[in-house]
């Protein structure tokens, strides 16, 4: 079985679209917020055939991890309530999604996050979207201001209620920021792989996971740019006189696959043990052409694992299925039942 | 020939550590402020005897491009006139170096920034340092806030009249943030490596090098995550129709080898072409151990590119040598005067 632990809703129907703008521009008036949207229903088939559906057929991906399109949470956009009211509405077109294609999708929500607000907040919607939708899991936002990182670092006690809530469920978080608006940043090109960094130099230097032993992150884009200087996180954590990072961090930390070349694939696999990598391609995300230098799309991550000589039979089994199955606690039993329902 | 391009002066006599904490206490009373420092000389070629000159004649590096320590810029600290005061004082202790072993460093020099102020400011102590003291380069903060990246982007017209004068001194920039005063950045284990992915990328998305094509930039830390994830961007360029990687940035852009294991090295030099790649330590810096699992320093990166199978004898002798000599336009000059002048 091959899982994609990262993809994204990046086919929405128009609908979802049009609400968002409409909610936008009348963020200052509660009252002439749109409460529902009209879905088309063939549309959102359509479009799903056309991208996801396509491409996890065309490379054999069984089920895609799939969450709202992470660059459109957008927390810092208005308050709180805003926030609430379009998460939920986010969340529900990702059951939405795994409801018409219980075979392809695992949901994974969104987070009513908003910039200064108590993470607690965003618990009675992770329980509704794990107790009652289904999903596996949650996207958490280490930087709900979008690019200028005024939030306490994760590892902060102003996270623990949402950790708390996270271990009781039994779900893992992937750390993955949202879109910038700051200037400096360019959302999929420095922001996301810049919030992966921070994240692991954050739990490097804390006793998060002494605190939660059994609290799961999953970093994606292979993690930003830690395997690449795995070399230099390892001296840092030796210099401070912390335990080797396998011990210190890897019960807890995960990386995905979403790195778009075969060298940087080969370098993740290289340094981070395999137990530590999951399949993530991000499909259809940051990079969406061919790649002219191989014939193949940037983000068919599978094919840098299959042709991968470093990775053996059994490390690959475990990249492309085993290691979502132990992260993600409540995947397997989802799997059944969805494909129960679907019978 | 090897030329160490990025290394910064971490074993300051205790004359400079106690000006900058006298300056940092009396912040607010410009009147109180230290004007100068009695350096014990003693103490100076000492510490330097036990760090970097013990570390060059270890690892048969024969000059070091070297500048002040970028941690301890802190341009964030105090106002314009304080920048400028700590700045002058760095500036004036690496020629102090330069001069003491002549055929050891080769300065570069610490701007004067300060958050708001525009970069113009920094133009007379760059025609200081590199007219007067004979420095070659700069480094270029791109967040003088410290870690909240309030600066309009290094491609902003905001910084044209600086990128004027370095055209004109033939002196290119290393892209260095300094300490992070943001919580959430780890100063040598997130925010180095952020600022280096976020430049590249804003880089990516302008026409600097349109505006400016004799401009020069090296990217330290070996590039951030950029090599790591060449991939993500040749695929972005591509999605936005940009020209190929190589000759929209790589006429401009060059990257140092400050990457502390090998599959790091290997990863950069199979992606980026060795006509780009400036060997460089960053030594003593970010990490002071030994590696375990060789028994060598883990930034003794020179081990990494002669062990490297992937380049070539000729690949090593620009990246140790020849295009630091290219990049650094006064360098080549610089090197014969300081070797009359010792001689």
């Amino acid at each position: 079985m091959v899982i994609d632990c990262h993809g994204h809703y990046t086919s929405e129907p128009s609908a979802l679209l049009e609400f968002r703008k409409q909610q936008i521009e009348v963020l200052d008036e509660p009252l002439r917020m749109p409460s529902s949207l009209q879905l088309n229903h063939e549309e959102v088939q359509e479009k799903l055939e056309r991208a996801q559906l396509k491409f996890q057929r065309d490379r054999g991906t069984d089920f895609t991890i799939f969450s709202p399109r992470a660059s459109a949470m957008g927390h810092h956009i208005g308050n709180a309530a805003a926030s609430l009211a379009w998460t939920r509405i986010c969340n529900d077109m990702i059951h939405n999604v795994c409801k018409l294609y219980p075979n392809s999708f695992i949901g994974v929500c969104q987070l009513p996050q908003s910039p200064g607000i108590r993470p607690e907040n965003c618990i009675p919607e992770l329980e509704r979207c794990i107790d009652e939708l289904g999903f596996v899991g949650c996207n958490l936002n280490p930087d709900p201001s979008g690019g200028y990182w005024k939030e306490p670092p994760l590892t902060d006690r102003w996270w623990y209620p949402l950790y708390e809530k996270m271990v009781e469920l039994d779900v893992p978080a992937m750390i993955h920021v949202s879109g910038s608006c700051n200037p400096n940043f360019h959302t999929t090109g420095s922001h996301y792989l810049n919030a992966d960094t921070t994240a692991f130099m954050q739990f490097l230097t804390s006793n998060l996971f002494k605190d939660f032993p059994t609290l799961k992150f999953i970093i994606p884009h292979g993690g930003g740019a830690v395997p690449y200087h795995w070399g230099r996180y390892r001296g840092i954590a030796q210099d401070m006189r912390l335990p080797l990072l396998k011990d210190l961090l890897l019960n807890n930390v995960y990386f995905d696959t979403c790195v778009y070349h075969q060298p940087g694939i080969d370098l993740l696999s290289k340094v981070i043990p395999a137990n530590n990598l999951l399949f993530g391609s991000e499909m259809v995300g940051a990079v969406k052409g061919i790649d002219p230098e191989t014939g193949n799309y940037y983000d068919d991550t599978k094919r840098y694992i299959d042709s991968s000589t470093i990775l053996s039979a059994e490390d690959k089994d475990k990249i492309f299925s085993k290691n979502a199955i132990k992260v993600f606690g409540r995947l397997a039993g989802q799997i059944e039942r969805q494909s129960h329902n679907s019978a």
